[in-house]
């Protein structure tokens, strides 16, 4: 097993970049971090290229022969960890090129991301959506990366259950409209219809907007229908994640 | 108006303070940061003991005069802050003594949180409750501080809007008993009942445990029922506020 215990070491350069965006897309890998995430990446055959472990933390876990690892020193895990307290063992993956949505793979629930930002929020929406069954997840332009290290995070390895797709929202619109497919908007206004009047079923989108601004309104124009969820108290909104996961639960049963 | 230039001057350095624990309860004040939030304290006359703006940001908001305003430098905010770029706007607020729960408090929904302890989720918790329409959320021992800079944010200002009580979860399940209301646990056991099994109730109490080990075994022998949500994909688990967003809005309708 190679060993590393320096930080000006080139390999280590180039795993404390995959937390920028440049780095990712230079390289087109991403970082996993701690065993529970690498465990199932490990499980579920996913393009492993490194995993990263301390010392420590190698006698905790049971590593197949199958990969390349290479030791590292805590200092280095701290290094190139997004989190405070890193657990020492990391797998650096290929990111996925992601296939398009084409007329065949429609089928299912989908929820789309319009311009939604933070990471925590994204990443817990792909996990729900795996919990309640969709299909997959598919990202906007203007939403964040989905593999930042908060994402990744909150994802908590539901990237290795569902798909996730970027494309234009403007597109996967209209090929669920042209294939008779509804995609309901989940912008707050009066011509929204409270989210129980749908009925439950089984294939149709879902589109959760931006948390200060909503979705956009091209899009909400193009929607089967608006849905909202009814404020009893004197909150403004929900969070975004939750909102989500109130509808999808109840779309999808 | 006073001005205040200096990092070292007492009152920011009580001030700062407000970001750790002790600091709040030495001085049983909390800050607020942000002219949403310390407009909605304004709006709900709360007991703000000063509103502290930065020269900039006086001139974008409209402060009532009844409160004392202290001028303070776009240095001294970032000092106070809990953000990395934080609004220029603050508000010192008296923590609300909580008021015990009794017999002729206990109608409506209440949220209890068993060792939850991610602040982000807390305060999430809270403002979901809030918009279900819920009496209240029940803080119980080992639950993190509800005024953490991260649950104040997260919060949304819903502590102006609903109930927020500490209380030991044993006697409150006890008291709920003694007046025959149900309350529900949340825990993934193969007794769990899923939680559209549960008619939609003006009266209960429901219970989220922690993050990663659940609600305690103690508490979940006194529930009425336990409830989950069915699993359809391959998601391990939901958020915790998520999941207690999706049963909240279901039981409450």
């Amino acid at each position: 097993m190679e060993k590393i215990t320096s930080k000006q070491n080139t390999k280590v350069k180039e795993w404390a970049k995959l937390k920028t965006k440049k780095g990712r897309s230079q390289s087109g890998n991403y970082l996993l971090e701690g065993w529970h995430l690498v465990h199932e990446a490990i499980l579920n055959h996913e393009p492993i290229q490194a995993i990263l472990v301390t010392e420590t933390e190698l006698n905790n876990i049971d590593l197949p022969k199958t990969y390349e690892v290479v030791i590292i020193t805590d200092d280095i895990a701290k290094h190139i960890a997004s989190t405070v307290t890193p657990q020492g063992v990391f797998a650096v993956l290929r990111t996925p090129t992601a296939t398009p949505l084409t007329a065949e793979t429609l089928k299912g629930a989908w929820l789309m991301l319009d311009q939604v930002q933070d990471p925590g929020n994204i990443g817990t929406m792909v996990r729900t959506a795996d919990a309640a069954g969709f299909e997959g997840v598919i990202f906007g332009t203007g939403a964040s990366s989905r593999y930042t290290p908060k994402v990744v995070r909150s994802m908590q390895g539901s990237q290795f259950h569902i798909k996730l797709i970027d494309a234009d929202l403007n597109e996967v619109i209209d090929l669920f409209t042209a294939h008779n497919l509804p995609v309901y908007g989940t912008e707050l206004n009066p011509e929204a219809k409270p989210f129980r009047a749908i009925d439950p079923q089984p294939n149709f989108g879902l589109i959760m907007g931006n948390e200060g601004n909503g979705m956009s309104a091209e899009l909400l124009k193009k929607t089967t229908a608006n849905l909202y969820i009814p404020i009893k108290g004197q909150a403004e909104s929900l969070n975004v994640a939750v909102a989500a996961g109130v509808i999808m639960f109840q779309l999808l049963q």
